[in-house]
């Protein structure tokens, strides 16, 4: 077993162990039931000075204590427990029982509450009145349940049932819905109810009748019938001498970055410790938090909001990749872990994995007068995971390159949400994408947070307006512009603005460029997004404040990491962002926390069907006034000697 | 030499010089000075006929005649005359002249003015009071002189001018300007008058003295004092079986997808007739206009405002790509032509490359139960050129993809415009981007232009906003929302809203999707933002309106190509879109083209000199109901053995 070698670095297997070992001492006459062991963050004041004597090459004071972070239930399977467990005395420092909090969706009750559902025999009747053609299986995916004005206090699950007209494993089930949905109690395994799906194009529910036949809609090439494309040839990314990367242990090092790459089952991959050239630049970087709230509004589907970090998590539903599918040229992966409800280790390999990419021109000057070029190649390092959430993929990665920049880049793919509609009709929520399907209207919407620490860990964010010159300049002619800067001084949440090319920087103010006079800085390029359509009462909108400003900003504070608040599943109402940003903490020139949201309001069409062409989405942090000049100015130049490309036979008219 | 194989086919030398000859016939008695020779587009009623034959694998009718666009001079240099010649009977078609219109600048008259302005004893004369170190000679940029409220008509170059301090040809000179402008008449070759530029941060300007020393900010590899990275490793991309797509003259077969690919000095690449799998989607698509006006107050810079398009032309200014330096891969080149002053033709080899890229993931879903996956890479044709106008330069791109999208990607690097300013001072017209030297705000405003052909020419643009479900809909739990279409029936400027996630869709209102029952259409994935700072009473703003405006939808008339008008240098009015979208055109369900306006507002920054890195824009047109599936599900599945991934060693904690 390879010890853990940084105090930043994800849990490891004997810690997990060791933190449910420490727990069944502690509560020996108990059973315990595991939902989740992770890392729990080292608190900042303890590790930022080994941090520090890392970066500037000091001798290292000893390393902080590690603590897990545990959620678990004992004898009563209704009160959820949290601990934080220090690992290396092995004792538990708290515990805290969540009256009435519903943990994380976790693998064993999924799957129990999937075979209840197959086997119930209220269920296997409806399946009759379907009078399925002989050969003919259902397929059901619980859902988290969601929330609704019932106040409903049981721990629930959706089951949304598909038919599959055969036995491949690999039939897409999705194409075919089934027009009923049971609601399973996830303790007692008991059938509450099932709802029946609407058909028509209003709101009333009908009871379950034979199915109007239609054809499955296939993606897996085993079961397609049409021919492939035959014309594309292979394309290969090939590094002969080896990526440019040097990995040690979970610390990175790639073109004068250097980073620690965390993993939790929440949020997957996770950036900590991101430096640059030696040089502060981010403390943690990651993916927060994310709500594919529904916008039909027929029972159940009004309860569908899926919070697919909190729910269930990034890193816990990451795919195990495989060489040579999901990236070009040379790979690393890395691996991660979960816990099973018995508490031992389950090793997820490959679930981040890590290689370059060339993404074009990286800068370019042409002196036109010689014709002499000087290019410099966009060489960049991706950090990347899949995470499946049943029928949705998403496709999450963190971009370094070699101009100081960080981009967070997401991909929305896999399959779009299915409901039966009967056919010949069509509803105003959503797409008819195939024949007896309709995908409903939904958003994708998502948090990043970013804990900065811009040449040190006392910040303030500031915002630019790009305006036209006041009546206080010289401005003869009418067509001056200028920047006029706001500072966010107290914790909340903020808009972006178009029409004003509104720009929110963090700085460092007490360090300034010595070239333009400015703090050192990094600027978020943002994602303008339609925020939450539903409205401020609705549970939708009160579960998800992350989603009703592009912008908040709040003082940091140990363990304020996911935007919505620790626990989604079932919430009533936000304990994130909806807590902290309320706070009036004053944010300026300190420890500060800025978090963006943005996303995509989805209406499917019929090309998103089977499955989506990814939907790309991308938000970059670049340097504004950290450097004196171009950080990639001393990248090699670009030239045919090293790249090798091939020319194909040219059609030059000669004159 | 090679004949034109195709009626959309660019210009091709033995045209150029039919033109010229035809031309001089006509005007025997007089001297031809020509300032451009290019194609003009075959009328879409003589062209459609042939390429309906060609799509529908009919018999092909006579080809159209081919006609070229001529703007030249007569004995009188200030008059210029526009001509349409046929090039196929060899004959004068029209013959316009235009009074009080400047042409776009020529290669000849730029060099011209270069040296008058080197060697005009008056500017030798500043150069003395500089009092330059022993070994430093000046360089200066002409620019098209701009527009102002003096009512200006002659035909004039503002130079804007640097140092260099040896005698290194490729020393960046735009990191030492010079605190003065000559003004020069680029036919008498005159110096008009001296500006002396702003050192301080008022508008006030002085006469030349002493310059006062800073270093120079090289780029050139040849320049740089401090090493180079020497951590990079090579990356390829190899295509052992060549490239994917096939090249029959000018007409490109790639993935489904086959196009024209049309050049001219104007506008580089355009993309005609676009279809994919044997169906219509475009008829032409083309980077239209951009403008990048200035935002400091003071003389001159308020009349700082680069058309390159309309004042130069991107394929004018196109590189001459290279090798392995600007694309990896299999390459392949086209070439351009430009036509001499004097008439002769000039090649302009390798100024469009075209080439595979991968892009990632096209589409992935796995199968969470059995742990199969599905995954189709996202492979893409580009076809681009990069225009060094002077100081910057733009890479424009056209991408096509797997998933028939179409991208337009545009990225902005080269060297931003510098102006001189005093040590020590701060101005909040731009950033001080090196010592003395001074970056003005500016922005960078593009327009492209889809002349669509979804399934047919008669189509119609809608757009689609997504809102709360309203009143006469049964919407209990507030959650719902769908679209709500507005058809656009008047050509004139639109806007977009992000708050609804507006859309616009290219339709055609007579074909259904049989699938969602939808017309099929093409959706803008546009880029909202800031439109034109300067006041609407500008000249800046009125000669480019364009800019006021994220949307443009016209009627199709023949020859309206260029967001800004025919002839922008100098101009005093828009004779574009100004014009064509003030018409009372009915569009709907007609010959409609469509005009997205989109663009940066630049501060500069420190880390964008000497050569700034890249900043990308990027548009798309994507299916949406115009196919029954995704069009990519027959890509054939990625796979290790076509893909030769190389798995770097992994870290793998064993249990």
């Amino acid at each position: 077993m390879a010890p853990t070698k940084h105090p930043l670095d994800l849990i490891s297997p004997a810690e997990i162990s060791r933190a449910v070992e420490v727990l069944r001492a502690q509560y020996s006459d108990q059973k315990l039931r595991f939902k989740l062991v992770d890392i729990y963050d080292c608190p900042k004041a303890e590790v930022i000075p080994y941090l520090e004597a890392e970066r500037l090459g000091r001798a290292l004071p000893p390393a902080p204590p590690r603590r897990a972070r545990v959620y678990f239930h004992l004898s009563d399977p209704y009160l959820l427990y949290k601990a934080r467990v220090d690992v290396t005395a092995g004792k538990v420092e708290t515990v805290t029982s969540l009256e009435n909090i519903q943990g994380p969706v976790d693998f064993d009750e999924w799957t129990e509450v999937e075979h209840a559902c197959n086997t119930h025999p209220d269920v296997l009747k409806e399946i009759e009145l379907l009078k399925l053609p002989k050969g003919a299986r259902i397929v059901n995916d619980p859902w988290a349940y969601g929330t609704d004005d019932s106040a409903e206090r049981r721990r629930l699950f959706q089951c949304y049932v598909y038919i599959v007209l055969n036995d491949d494993p690999e039939a897409n089930h999705y194409s075919l819905p089934a027009p009923f949905s049971p609601v399973f109690d996830a303790i007692t395994k008991e059938l509450l109810w099932i709802d029946h799906l609407p058909l028509g194009d209003g709101t009333e529910a009908e009871t379950t009748r034979p199915w109007e036949p239609v054809n499955a809609v296939e993606y897996s090439a085993n079961l397609l019938k049409d021919p492939f494309r035959t014309d594309l040839k292979p394309l290969q990314v090939q590094q002969p001498q080896g990526p440019s990367f040097e990995v040690d242990g979970r610390n990175v090092s790639w073109q004068k970055w250097k980073f620690n790459l965390g993993w939790t089952m929440r949020e997957g991959p996770v950036l900590q410790n991101v430096t640059y050239d030696g040089r502060n630049t981010f403390y943690r970087l990651s993916f927060s938090e994310m709500t594919v709230p529904y916008g039909d509004p027929r029972t159940p589907y009004h309860r569908k909001q899926a919070f697919d970090l909190g729910d269930a998590g990034l890193g816990m539903m990451s795919n195990s990749l495989k060489l040579g599918c999901d990236c070009l040229g040379s790979i690393k992966y890395f691996d991660g872990y979960r816990t099973a409800a018995d508490g031992n280790v389950v090793a997820m390999p490959n679930v981040v994995c890590m290689h370059e990419v060339d993404a074009g021109i990286g800068w370019k000057h042409t002196n036109f007068r010689t014709g002499t070029t000087s290019v410099v190649r966009n060489r960049q390092l991706v950090v990347q995971c899949t995470a499946t959430v049943a029928n949705y993929e998403y496709i999450f990665a963190f971009i370094l390159d070699q101009a100081a920049a960080i981009h967070f880049e997401l991909r929305a793919t896999g399959i779009v949400s299915t409901m039966p509609i009967r056919k010949g009709t069509k509803v105003p929520w959503g797409t008819n994408v195939a024949p007896g399907v309709m995908a409903a209207n939904h958003q994708h919407l998502f948090n990043i947070r970013v804990d900065p620490a811009i040449d040190g860990h006392d910040n303030t964010v500031i915002y630019e307006d790009h305006v036209p010159a006041g009546p206080e300049d010289e401005d003869p002619f009418g067509c001056a512009f200028k920047v006029a800067e706001t500072t966010i001084t107290k914790a909340g949440g903020y808009t972006l603005d178009v029409e004003k090319t509104r720009v929110y920087k963090i700085q460092n103010p007490s360090i300034l460029n010595e070239v333009s006079g400015k703090p050192v800085a990094y600027k978020l390029h943002a994602m303008p997004s339609q925020m939450m359509i539903m409205k401020p009462n609705t549970f939708n909108a009160k579960r998800a404040l992350f989603a009703s400003k592009p912008i908040w900003v709040t003082k940091y504070q140990e363990d304020e990491l996911y935007a919505a608040g620790e626990f989604t599943n079932q919430s009533r109402v936000d304990t994130g962002l909806g807590v902290w940003a309320t706070r009036d903490d004053d944010v300026k020139n300190t420890d500060v926390v800025l978090w963006h949201s943005f996303g995509l309001t989805h209406v499917p069409r019929p090309e998103d069907f089977p499955v989506m062409p990814q939907e790309m989405m991308s938000i970059s942090l670049k340097p504004s006034s950290f450097f004196t000049q171009n950080p990639s100015n001393d990248v090699p130049r670009s030239t045919q000697a090293i790249n090798k490309s091939t020319l194909v036979e040219s059609l030059c008219h000669k004159l």
